[in-house]
């Protein structure tokens, strides 16, 4: 499938590239990232999010803040500056695997360096061929997915998990493109996704500019929607998924999983492999962020809370495996006994290029 | 209890007084409702919300708008107009059944009439005393609503039933101020509840002023706080009870009975016995407001969504008897069965001065 946005690129003149999240779906402008403190920056301000989408950009990142550096000193004083620059880059935000699994591409690289000029164009060449490797495993969720969307089904999903979260058509709504590209007449239940709206202003986006017939509900519809039967399946991306199938995603999506139990409606996470921590053995142990109470009581300068009110603002939750139907992944979808299966599969092909 | 905010009242000057919950908690300002039309107008665009609330301002909004009329006429004519009246602010919303109910009172006084000064008389005594009763109900629904708070309970309400929904300190607030008062050690949990956040605006704002602890998230997030065991209760409020128990409340409620079924929460709604409809059966008969989609895409005039992108936006949603723990009302909790135990409560209790 054709890449329908340019998310995260280095455009000809070798310059990092991101369309601006945060100002859409009411303006659409690119920025360029020209150094270390402006990628931190454009990942921990949701610039640029979605969990592979971050890793696309952070690898790239690595490669413009390191060719920034004075490259006529020992190569051993250039890698630990190169070492700073990616420890640095992996602070900017903590639940998504796919940084730390881009970056640690990265390290492997500088570690083996011997010379400023060859490292440069490694990091370059990694970066680019993690952002293809991105492209080919969406096209390839995509494939896998839509094999379980049903003909005519009305499929909600949360936040976004598209073109705008990763380096190319999404996860989540990689499958949802498939199905639609396949004539399987669907229509798509956007939640907004508070307290950002990614759902909202960045899915519905990119549905009206698909033409995929879409709805926009608040978070808390939901429930009423699938009790009126009009929920065939549920589709959402995940930011990590530990070694028993435990996953974390944007905040909101263990309520829609607990819902779509009740209702019987089956719910499938889409995620590339890069996105398994096997080191973590449930959803216990995954870190969850919590974010600036100022994204939940005011809406770009509104007000919407009394400002000395306290507030709660973590910006994912933890479901556990037992909510999931099937994990959509490049390689094929994974069923229970997930720990098992999660575990051959990874086994099988993690690493290897497609 | 004393009462804690004047939301609807008539002043010295006799004159319909609201404050208007459109521009809390940013700016507190009380506006006089002069006509049928403005009457109508408060109460569709919410200046004037929460089922009891809206049945006193009827009420009073009835008897200021038949004041206007020309009494020089013979009394049929008059009771024409008065009727009209009636039924005119009958239209503003559909959901809650408090309306209905403060509006009927006013229609058998107007039948009942026979000369126009004695009539506004009545009207006036008529309104004053349901607001009066919603002041009594209010502190009686808080003593039994207290019996059933642990001590130190953490409580999850969602949308704003307190002094700003009723005429008197709320129906599920009351009950929150009661087991504050009483030295519980409370915290609250407060959902945001979009799209007009009723629950950060106002519900924080009115647990502000009453130095109740409280945490402001939004409603996505609530599933997840159950899960880590940090919500003991929960108790809203409802605009409309069929006779079994069923009930229709703020869009979102019926998502967390759901989601306290799954984690063992038990649910309570607080209800004046005013807020049952017993000519419906169950929830499916319910009528269901569904409002615009500018409410959903925009904030204060801040775009959230793209503007071509279709909306859905339910005021309320049904909640089924299953899922309830128990209706705290003025004259004690209802517990299962509830078709039974409402029947009775009713029949010895409805329409009874207290």
């Amino acid at each position: 499938m054709n890449q329908i946005i340019k998310t995260v690129y280095l455009n000809k003149q070798d310059e990092l590239v991101i369309i601006d999240q945060r100002l859409l779906p009411a303006e659409e402008k690119e920025i360029k990232l020209t150094d270390k403190q402006i990628v931190w920056d454009a990942i921990k301000t949701l610039a640029v999010r979605g969990a592979p989408a971050i890793g696309v950009a952070a690898a790239y990142g690595t490669y413009i803040s390191i060719r920034q550096l004075d490259g006529n000193r020992d190569i051993s004083v250039i890698k630990k500056d190169c070492m700073e620059i990616i420890d640095y880059l992996a602070t900017s935000r903590p639940t998504a695997y796919n940084l730390f699994y881009a970056l640690d591409r990265m390290k492997v690289i500088v570690q083996n360096a011997t010379e400023f000029k060859t490292l440069l164009s490694e990091l370059r060449k990694s970066a680019v061929q993690l952002h293809e490797e991105d492209i080919e495993k969406s096209d390839r969720m995509g494939e896998f997915g839509a094999q379980v969307v049903p003909q005519g089904a009305r499929i909600l999903t949360h936040c976004n998990a598209g073109g705008l979260a990763t380096g190319g058509n999404g996860t989540a709504l990689a499958v949802i493109y498939a199905a639609h590209n396949k004539g399987k007449d669907i229509k798509v239940w956007v939640d907004e996704t508070r307290p950002l709206l990614q759902g909202a202003r960045l899915t519905a986006w990119e549905l009206n500019q698909a033409g995929i017939p879409h709805q926009v509900i608040c978070d808390n519809m939901s429930g009423m929607v699938m009790r009126r039967g009009e929920i065939d399946m549920i589709v959402v991306g995940a930011d990590r998924v530990a070694a028993n199938g435990d996953f974390a995603n944007k905040i909101g999506t263990y309520s829609v999983a607990v819902l779509a139990h009740y209702h019987e409606i089956p719910f499938y996470i889409a995620v590339p492999l890069t996105t398994f921590d096997l080191n973590i053995k449930d959803g216990t142990q995954i870190p969850i962020e919590e974010r600036d109470a100022d994204e939940v009581i005011r809406f770009r300068g509104v007000q919407t809370a009394p400002l000395d009110s306290d507030v709660f603002n973590p910006a994912f939750d933890v479901t556990p495996h037992s909510l999931l139907t099937g994990i959509i992944t490049e390689y094929g979808i994974i069923y229970p006994p997930f720990e098992q299966n999660i575990k051959e599969i990874i086994g099988k092909n993690y690493g290897r290029v497609i």
